[in-house]
């Protein structure tokens, strides 16, 4: 094959699952570069300037598209940017994040509803059902799926990347540069290219696994022993990164306190609404 | 490592790209496990009733819980659901689908808000943010991502698995099932299992990539010559695996007619302001 791009060697399994919960793992029951390259995953924001290898585009949405999708529906779809100028206009409006006209790729992942009305209407048909609310959780699902997996599959090559959720900051501005028709949603968007190795951020620490990991029913106190240790941890990783130290529950509070804290996307109903979504 | 679960060796790249869209690929620019994992994914309905190996449902809840979040807000969690009394109560909710009770585990995946609503109860600040559609797209689609690679990650094991979708049919009631306080949504299920080789699907074939794929911006008007032959290639597809012969595009078409077409989740939205979601 041209272009060969090589995967490095698998690393060890106990140090990868240590670096994401940072206690001491036990031997898990099987391992493969599948799981160490999820297991290995940082989000991306600086690229070197190269360009992808040609089909590389092309194999990250055959990698998408063989996700799950409801009903095989493929209720999606994704507009690929590299035009410099477009990437521009784009990052303006997402929050002004330099990365996205920096990277070689953007892609842009929708929830449409569009192709299938449209193909009804060739066929003379009115549907009714791309109005209510189920079809847009299924759009944002059947994108979200092939998302990951595009981007697992960018990682798998030696790739990195981002997703973009500030591509929702002004729904309906995306949709007029991007040229979306009534009925597609720009769920997020996603930075693809080589990572810059002068600056390589570490695995993020997550939640314990059994505070996201409930048994048979929800235990619906969060065990706050189990939170405070991991304020702790995210303490040590910010250090560590050289980045401010924050509280994890502090800032994810400060997130979601109110209206404003969501920075326009308090007004998404409204955008979708003038996009079309009836939301029924 | 005990009870290692060996990796089958990839097959022929040229081979799942012709299988996943039926048309000669061109040699992609790499290849790897990863992709080949990916590529080859298949829906699995059919299982053996053997167990999962120990700590397998930690590793498939790392896996997920190292896709990327949403400001690291980790708006989701994951209930496991192994008692068999459970899993038949389960499926006669989502559909009378009686795979969901002969597979080992289903996951029931969930946009949650509550934890962080919790949290910062337990420190005094009352959180509005919450009360916003954005933040439900947010917690639905971290559910997604971390969905994903919990699939991918028991498909690199060797093991099979499908969503279930119809977990959103009577979502009060499966709230009821598995205790979910308000603001936690089950957003679908997903069964995981060894697959039975006496009941081996085909990989299916999905849209032309030109379909799904825009460039720089959105083509409104889907290409019917490529609808066409994507018609054409499921009709093949039916045959060799001797199902029924349907035309994709009816049969989306009759997906989304109307209210009734939708099978209950038409009322998705007001089941959803029952779970407390306000969705401003």
């Amino acid at each position: 094959m041209p272009d060969t791009i090589p995967l490095a060697p698998p690393p060890d399994a106990a140090d990868l699952l240590h670096r994401r919960h940072r206690v001491p793992a036990a031997p898990p029951p099987g391992w493969n570069d599948v799981l160490a390259t999820m297991l290995a995953h940082r989000s991306v924001r600086h690229f070197r300037p190269d360009p992808l290898p040609a089909g590389t585009l092309e194999l990250l949405v055959t990698a998408a598209q063989s996700a799950s999708t409801s009903s095989n529906l493929q209720l999606w779809s994704v507009v690929a940017v590299a035009e410099p100028a477009r990437k521009v206009r784009l990052a303006q409006l997402a929050g002004q994040q330099a990365f996205i006209a920096q990277a070689p790729l953007l892609l842009v992942w929708l929830a449409d509803l569009h192709r299938l009305e449209a193909l009804a209407a060739a066929r003379g048909v009115a549907v009714e059902g791309t109005q209510f609310l189920e079809e847009f959780v299924v759009g944002v699902v059947d994108a979200a799926l092939a998302a990951q997996n595009a981007l697992t599959a960018a990682e798998s090559l030696g790739l990195g990347g981002v997703y973009v959720g500030a591509m929702r900051n002004l729904p309906e501005q995306v949709a007029t540069e991007l040229a979306l028709p009534p009925h597609v949603f720009a769920v997020f968007g996603m930075a693809i290219g080589w990572p810059d190795p002068a600056v390589d951020g570490d695995i993020k620490p997550r939640l314990p696994i059994e505070v996201v990991l409930h048994r048979e029913q929800y235990r619906a106190a969060p065990d706050t022993a189990e939170i405070g240790r991991y304020d702790t941890t995210l303490h040590g990783f910010q250090r560590e990164q050289g980045m401010r130290e924050v509280d994890w529950t502090a800032q994810c509070i400060a997130r979601v306190k109110d209206a404003a804290a969501l920075r326009g996307r308090d007004r998404l109903r409204a955008a979708l609404r003038a996009l079309g979504f009836a939301l029924r």
